[in-house]
């Protein structure tokens, strides 16, 4: 019989609330301006009649100068990058943020706008004093229309809060990632996240029907258009879709919401080889085709990280153990998750589908979800990859894409790399490296490399970079498949992208933001 | 019983064979500079030297100089727009249309780039002596990968060929459309087609992966990219799609095409009023959900219009007439299509969905079709209206983006408003319009006007524009869903968008083509 009941009895319930900010090694303090050897840009430093000016925009309670206070907002959540501000602004309004931006354009004050801060390349922190916007006041959702599934939205809007408005309605934020209960949408759509069901949703460039933003002069670009279709001219919206706070902050959000799932199922499976992943993903792509809404795939060392920070059972665990020695030795795993809208169809089509796989002995082993508390237990065994990778102390963490056949080994080439370059070993605790795990999104091409780290060190980054990127150009992949280019990738850019096309890139942003005042030492 | 068979035993063989180009009153014959009164722009004319340089690039059989021949180049299919070119040329390589882009940029020449040459708006053919650039020649595929669904392919392939390159391997191109069997793929992506399967398959705006562009000045931009996922720079590509051809020249497309449905299902409907149309629409979305692949409307008039063009037997009809006598007297018709993995659950998720629509008598009458030929002759009663429309003279065609609530309420303003007018009369040969009908994408939004008339004349003209634009206006809608811009639309932008809006369209237009050679007297 393949249909396992899940055996997990944790709830793992302290994963659902967001992000954990931890601690991590010293040298992880040190400010990414002496860190990284920036120079500061030719940019004015805030004196009193900024404060001032300031002051007559918003109220005290939005303007934050407090040392103290200022912490949380300075530094990124792997605290891998440290700023120095002094001054955080929290505007309510559009028009506010058109004032602050058309007084700081003339003075040539620099700024970064922040929103959940959850960015993994240092995109939404400072580097040195710039003034960080926040948007975490404008969080209000603007209108919904049920006939069309248009939602509009303030940018500051936490991607939770606005899934559960819309789930009353029977919709479905058309984007999903874990860092959802903090993460804010308007910073979703600035860094063009992907996440975890792209492959049934599409891409925000698709799903963004209209976009509220400030440029950097002041100026308002109201397209809060909510059209599916709309050829009047070029397409400006597609330009702040991944633009990382580069060309202008993003404050109202107009997408197009599908209807929710009525059935939801999640297969979690054991395979022998890469191979095997492939070629179950071609047999799920082909025979669940409508319903395929993730495809998800994890190598057995990942799974040993999670099962040690999860402590509980693992789903494909046969005997009565916990922890990683719940692990079995599969050398891969995938998760599928279907999304459908007739419970007995997408059944029918699971098993059909699972019976397939299972008798020419491309997966193994498997569990299916019962109910909704199993399917959150198994998403937790892909989801909690992220931060088990850094519970030894800290992570490097690449998010590239690459083709299906050549995207496994760039796993296996680094830690051969960090192997022969002695730098790696899960039980000797002098070592820098932990290990290095891949797992991600096989549906949409992207890997997740995470190097788990006892500490960040120059040795090891060295020994990584620019290897990984080298590896990815030479398989034509991207650098950043979602997470942006941020300051992290800033350098590394040529390794996507043309000469061409950079110089391109360069033009828009000399274009739009000729001071350069929106996040400066980033991007491009 | 519900299900019923088709009974149109006409084939129509003769709409697959792309579009009919007949001739229309003589009024149309004049040329678009006249007509519209259009002062030529500060252009170079074209001199033996031009000539020599041209043959330098290109071989004799790729320039066109023939008067006779030129004149297929110089006017639109449905013969509205004519202009005076006097040179075409047909590169066979990116590589030669760099170097001619370079040349005339230098000289100062304008260029209308030209696909099928299917466009609605006058957006493919030159006003005064542009030189048509022809990208009938670049019309290979590139490549295709199976396993990811990747097609690369140059721009001047016709969409139905590549379609049907992908049929064979288990695909379909996220794109359908009328003129399939003479549109380009090019043409398809600069103008942002949006097409029958929108609802299903997006926008091109999100299955687009790579393009390849020659600026203006001849640079070759190759973002060719083969990345579901890439988050490295501004996502430039966007810029082309739905530029019509004012920023550049698309040479190749790279884009993701999905796993071909295995069961397709098309039922046709008899609706007692709008509000049915929409009530149908909302279950539609809810009961067939990831199935549901188009829904289309059309009025009363529209079917007649069909019928008399068609002159078979309508698919409702319930007795043994043909042409006009056989459409019933259902005041709304809804064309229902589902394309999935697994016939049976299709089947049983349309036959539920129709007994819900019968039951609650939202739907009148129906028929599903049992085979492909079926199928294809329910397609036609939608398809045809276009051409259809122009049987007695010619057709102004409106293309707009409502909200559902507002949409049909168009079609009847615009007949009262002719009708007041004393303009309009479907058996009074003297009145210039024959009468409005309406049809279209209820799926996304997507209203289609068709005012068939007899002769094209001012007075008509007058009478609709820019009374159309200011109703889609008013309900903050679209002047121009899909077909573009193009001449027809060039001065009416403002009504869809807004001065900040436009000030940036034509920044970025003064910014890639400075000496606007591309397209010119057309877009913005």
């Amino acid at each position: 019989m393949f249909r396992l009941a899940v055996r997990s009895k944790s709830s793992n319930n302290y994963l659902k609330s967001s992000l954990i900010r931890y601690s991590s090694s010293s040298s992880a303090s040190k400010l990414t301006a002496d860190k990284y050897n920036v120079k500061r840009g030719n940019y004015s430093t805030i004196n009193d009649d900024d404060l001032k000016e300031f002051n007559s925009i918003l109220s005290s309670n939005q303007i934050i100068t407090d040392s103290n206070d200022l912490i949380g907002f300075n530094q990124d959540w792997m605290k891998k990058y440290i700023g120095q501000s002094k001054l955080v602004l929290k505007p309510k309004t559009t028009d506010q943020i058109s004032k602050i931006l058309s007084y700081c354009n003339k003075r040539k004050l620099a700024i970064v706008p922040q929103g959940g801060n959850t960015g993994l390349v240092g995109g939404s922190v400072p580097v040195f004093d710039e003034i960080i916007i926040s948007l975490s006041n404008l969080n209000k959702i603007r209108s919904f229309d049920e006939m069309s599934g248009i939602l509009k939205l303030d940018s500051g809007v936490i991607l939770e809060n606005a899934d559960n408005f819309l789930s009353e309605k029977g919709n479905i934020f058309p984007l999903d990632l874990g860092a959802k209960g903090s993460c804010f949408v308007g910073g979703n759509v600035a860094t063009n996240a992907g996440g975890l069901r792209l492959l049934k949703y599409g891409s925000l460039h698709g799903s963004v029907l209209g976009l509220e933003v400030v440029l950097p002069d002041g100026t308002i670009l109201d397209s809060m258009h909510s059209l599916r279709k709309d050829n009047t001219g070029y397409d400006l919206k597609q330009l702040f879709i991944g633009s990382e706070g580069s060309l202008g902050i993003i404050t109202g959000v107009s997408i197009l919401c599908p209807a929710r799932p009525k059935s939801v199922n999640i297969a979690f499976l054991g395979l022998n080889s890469y191979e095997s992943v492939k070629k179950c993903f071609q047999t799920a792509r082909s025979d669940l085709s409508e319903i395929l809404s993730a495809f998800e795939f994890m190598d057995h060392d990942s799974q040993l990280l999670a099962a040690k920070n999860l402590n509980s059972i693992h789903p494909l665990c046969q005997e009565d153990k916990i922890g990683i020695d719940s692990v079995p030795n599969y050398p891969f795993y995938v998760l599928i998750e279907t999304s459908g809208s007739t419970k007995e169809h997408d059944d029918e089509k699971l098993e059909k589908f699972l019976e397939k796989v299972m008798e020419n002995e491309t997966v193994i082993d498997g569990t299916v979800s019962q109910d909704e508390a199993q399917l959150k237990t198994l998403w937790t065994w892909r989801e909690s990859i992220a931060e088990a990778s850094q519970q030894f102390g800290g992570v490097y963490k690449y998010d590239v894409s690459l083709p299906l056949d050549s995207m496994y080994s760039l796993v296996e080439a680094v830690q051969k790399r960090l192997n022969d370059l002695n730098l790696s070993s899960t039980t000797d605790n002098s070592k820098p490296v932990y290990e290095a795990v891949g797992y991600g999104h096989i549906g949409d091409g992207n890997l997740h490399l995470n190097v788990a780290v006892r500490e960040y060190s120059k040795d090891v980054e060295k020994a990584l970079e620019p290897f990984v990127y080298e590896f990815v150009a030479k398989h034509h992949g991207s650098i950043s498949a979602e997470h942006g280019l941020g300051f992290q990738k800033k350098n590394y850019i040529s390794y996507s992208k043309s000469e061409v096309e950079i110089k391109m890139i360069k033009d828009l942003k000399d274009h739009y933001d000729p001071n350069h005042i929106l996040n400066p030492y980033k991007y491009i």
